[in-house]
């Protein structure tokens, strides 16, 4: 996670020179220049010169009738907004919205408080917001040169498109739920027609392929835009990315950890690792041809200082062939179609472990942490193997002697250098022997302990490995031979009882009672149901408070509370297992 | 609105006799059998015969995927979804959803409690829930004949087909809204090849053509399905009805009045009206060519028992021509035709009223009320006339004479008669001078006092028109030549203001200023501001509270609570108009 955008958690802020400001402000704006690229360097980057394309330039009838927006959600974090003719000046860098004949403005209520919708994965970043200037109709004439985006474009930003567990949990795959919501249809789940528009302003990158694969269209990058005319609209035009498969937050607010309320499963992480295979031409493998380890090496920094040694142990501990993979020597489609097939991968800390996604079920993922560095805060990789139904046995080696590391304090302050700090500063970083917890990103105690290189300690390593790999067997017996997980199965709920009667009886003592019987849910037979029951309300008419009762069978007398001459109302819903509740039947009027 | 559904109010009940609940039970339960068409009957009214369709039955292979799901929106009441492969089984009379590989089941939380989403544009009305039931994929070869609606299907209930104020407010304006959202594409605001299906199972009814206008293929009634298959799957199916466009709630948990927050306007009323003239080759008309006056007349109840008189005197009083229309004299598309270019409409609370929504700007709508029907407590005719932008003169006139009142106390309840109350609740209605306001829809009172005939007293009610005539001449003057309401213009703001600079000054006696300057948004040209101000915050960086000032200019030295070395975040934003606030510009940071 070191790897992050630097500027990330910063207030977006406008530095304005003043004489105090100068020096510190002016360094992070040289920085951010660097990082983004011109405009004509990002066109030739992607190879698409403005001059190359055809000169197809409609005359925006269509744009007149004015633009439209439709959001869903209530606020910019948990919106997703749909676009027709929404237009972008590159003259003044914003969107334009044309007010016309034709306009619908729906679900944008406070769309200044603070934004309309983040343009990102990620919640309520402010750097990452999405706004759109409004203009007349009338206003359109003004705009010389108008280019038209037709058919459906995804608008958003990358959030740091230089890291890869950035690129996959940030963007890759919210962009494939995103357009399998967008594009759903007739034919396929999927369609690879619409084009990615990209807005954060960064140059297209190292992994800029992986983008590619989600659309067979170019992709657009802000930096373009300004080629092609005074005005570029989007004929239909989605804004915002999907939230619903991320699994972690990187402490911009609270310390990094898993995201509140993960909704992710294994299904929709397989069901876009396949996705992933299929369009970069990975074969399919079966679950257990498994046959080697993968062994990360970085090679740069936060190096396994005796790696050799490292791949020697693990090589005949387990009598298993050892591949090496680094991001030098393996583009990520490579290292994709090795750790497909692999039974392990083993690696430092790093944004690689974020291909753990494409290990088989049964797979077993070591994640090395240098010293000081508490494995139980930094858990990206860690909560993306135990997501539900993953089937990945996930276990964490720290370097727990201080003999073991190798620091370096002279490194640039963002690869871990403290040489900036006052002596006071750096003793106090020195003699820690833990990061205490802290927010992203600049950190420096973190960076300084995060970028330090490693021996590892081999007998304490391979006794973790081979817990894991004792645990990964043990969990497959457990899951025995079926395919589909304890979550997958949870998603299946009994429907509504059905063919209600109710009857008044009277016993011969005299007691009235209310004989009720029903039928299972059609769909019980199709359940795995080892145990079925049923919950039954019952409320007198005009009551607030109502008797429930748990039965195992479909009839019965009830009596207690039951009075002579009254009307009931009457629910009923099944219960699968213990645990999964289904509906309540309508309610059925009883009377005595 | 009292031709109201009748069961609508009532709990979702499925009766079962017993001893003592048999007689009121049963003639719900025929009543409701009577109105509903047996699936035959409905498959042979829309003319429509299983027989007659190719025999076109795709081989369910992307069935096969499993469906998926994507809901917006947090609670059935403001949800809105879509799916890929929702299936209906006609013999269970129930949706089904098939857990695939592809599944997938986005924002679907809290699908039980009470229901995935609302069928119709009602809120939250426990008789108009969507439920779908869940069948693991496997299940699918259980079903033999599986028919598959491709393309894109809106499924929905219509809420009162029979009730002309119900057919446009509850259904075609939201089946509309909601086509737009959904269709919204390159070429067209609106693409009419979505399927409308139609399941809340009541026979077509008379105005089935108007739902047939919105679109090119044929409707799809629930009562047809059964003769499709033993499943119908329809591939790319919303479910649920945009509530952004109703403007009136039915009285059903508090009496009757305009919904809160209506968000609809004039902009989205036209559009629809404009797009019905279009699909019925109704011609444009000029704004100011109106000539002749509607006076809609009911002939079956309600009666206005001297209309002849009535309508003389319109007829001289203003110098025009009086068309009366009535439903058994007139199609609804010959209505409309007609009201498009009138310059008023006349008529008793009813259905017909609705259809002011095709008037021209400028026109004038006269409602007329019975006696002891207070027209402040019936207001949906009132609350479209007067949604922004419409410019319509609504004016309210009420019976005060009780000997010009003709009541029928023998009617059927339905129709108002009282017959069946004791003589005491008779006693009350008949001595009682106006109906308190009251719910849903079975109040015998307000059924009493509305199914009433009524002598208009022509002198009073000149004078009601007279002044409403002399009100929208008035308003016509307000609005001048501009074509944009005052609403339409609120929608466009100012944007951000660009272009910071700040600058630490000092004065001569040593007191330390913060000199402040930006320019206007860019896009200040196009809008009509007749005043603009800057509206700047100011705050010491660390401190929450800030200081909040408004300015007419660009450009202000701020010395007052500013101090020297200190660093302050500067907020700035557009006010046009006093009322129409932009948005803050991002936050620039000063340093004195």
């Amino acid at each position: 996670m070191v790897a992050m955008w630097i500027m990330d958690m910063m207030l977006k802020v406008t530095w304005v020179m003043t004489t105090v400001g100068f020096a510190v402000l002016l360094s992070d704006y040289l920085r951010l220049q660097r990082q983004q690229c011109t405009e004509t360097t990002g066109v030739q980057n992607t190879g698409k010169q403005a001059a190359e394309r055809p000169p197809k330039l409609p005359d925006g009838d269509y744009v007149q009738h004015g633009s439209s927006v439709w959001c869903w959600g209530h606020n910019n974090t948990d919106r997703m907004c749909k676009f027709s003719n929404l237009c972008f000046s590159p003259q003044h860098q914003q969107f334009v919205f044309f007010h016309g004949e034709q306009t619908v403005t729906h679900g944008i209520h406070n769309r200044f408080h603070p934004a309309l919708v983040d343009m990102t994965s990620i919640p309520d970043h402010n750097t990452q917001y999405f706004q759109y200037v409004d203009l007349p109709i009338s206003a359109l004439q003004d705009f010389k040169k108008v280019k038209i985006y037709q058919g459906t474009s995804l608008i958003f930003n990358r959030f740091n498109p230089d890291n890869l567990m950035h690129v996959f949990h940030d963007d890759l795959l919210p962009i494939y739920f995103t357009l399998r919501q967008i594009t759903a249809s007739d034919v396929d789940p999927f369609n690879l027609n619409s084009r990615l528009v990209i807005m954060e302003g960064w140059r297209p990158g190292e992994f800029v392929d992986l983008y590619q694969m989600l659309s067979t269209e170019d992709l657009v990058f802000k930096q373009e835009l300004g080629n092609l005319g005074e005005l570029v609209c989007f004929s239909n035009a989605y804004v915002g990315l999907s939230k619903a498969t991320t699994w972690y937050q990187y402490g911009f607010k609270v310390p990094q950890g898993p995201k509140d309320n993960i909704a992710v499963t294994a299904r929709d992480i397989r069901q876009f690792t396949d996705f992933v295979c299929t369009r970069l031409g990975i074969e399919e493998t079966g679950v257990s041809e498994s046959k080697y380890i993968v062994l990360f090496s970085r090679r740069l920094n936060r190096l396994i200082v005796n790696e050799v040694d490292l791949t020697i142990a693990l090589a005949s501990e387990f009598n298993m062939r050892v591949v090496t993979l680094s991001m030098e020597s393996h583009t990520v489609p490579q290292q994709i179609a090795i750790i497909r097939k692999a039974s392990m991968v083993v690696g430092m800390h790093g944004s690689f472990l974020t291909l753990a996604m494409f290990l088989p079920p049964g797979a077993v993922v070591v994640e090395l942490f240098p010293y000081a560095v508490n494995p139980e805060h930094y858990v990206p990789y860690r909560t993306l193997a135990n997501l539900p139904g993953m089937r990945l046995t996930y276990a964490a080696w720290r370097n727990i002697e201080p003999q073991n590391t190798i620091t370096h304090p002279d490194n640039p302050w963002d690869l871990g250098g403290i040489a900036h700090l006052n002596p006071a500063e750096q003793d106090a970083i020195l003699r820690s022997t833990e990061v205490p917890r802290h927010l992203c990103c600049r950190n420096p105690e973190w960076l300084f302990r995060i970028y330090q290189d490693t021996v590892v300690d081999i007998p304490s390593f391979l006794k973790t490995v081979r817990k894991a790999v004792t645990d990964a067997e043990a969990n497959k017996q457990g899951n025995g031979g079926t395919s589909s997980s304890d979550d997958d199965y949870k998603k299946i709920y009994p429907g509504p009882p059905v063919d209600f009667s109710c009857q008044s009886v009277q016993s011969s003592d005299g007691l009235v009672g209310l004989q009720l019987s029903w039928q299972p849910p059609w769909n019980l037979p199709y359940l795995d149901a080892k145990d079925t029951k049923y919950e039954v309300w019952i409320q007198e008419q005009g009551e607030v408070s109502y008797m429930p009762w748990i039965l195992p069978f479909t009839s019965h007398v009830f009596s207690e509370g039951i009075e002579a001459e009254h009307d009931y109302n009457v629910w009923v819903r099944c219960i699968v297992n213990d645990t999964v509740v289904g509906p309540f039947a309508d309610a059925v009027q009883c009377s005595t």
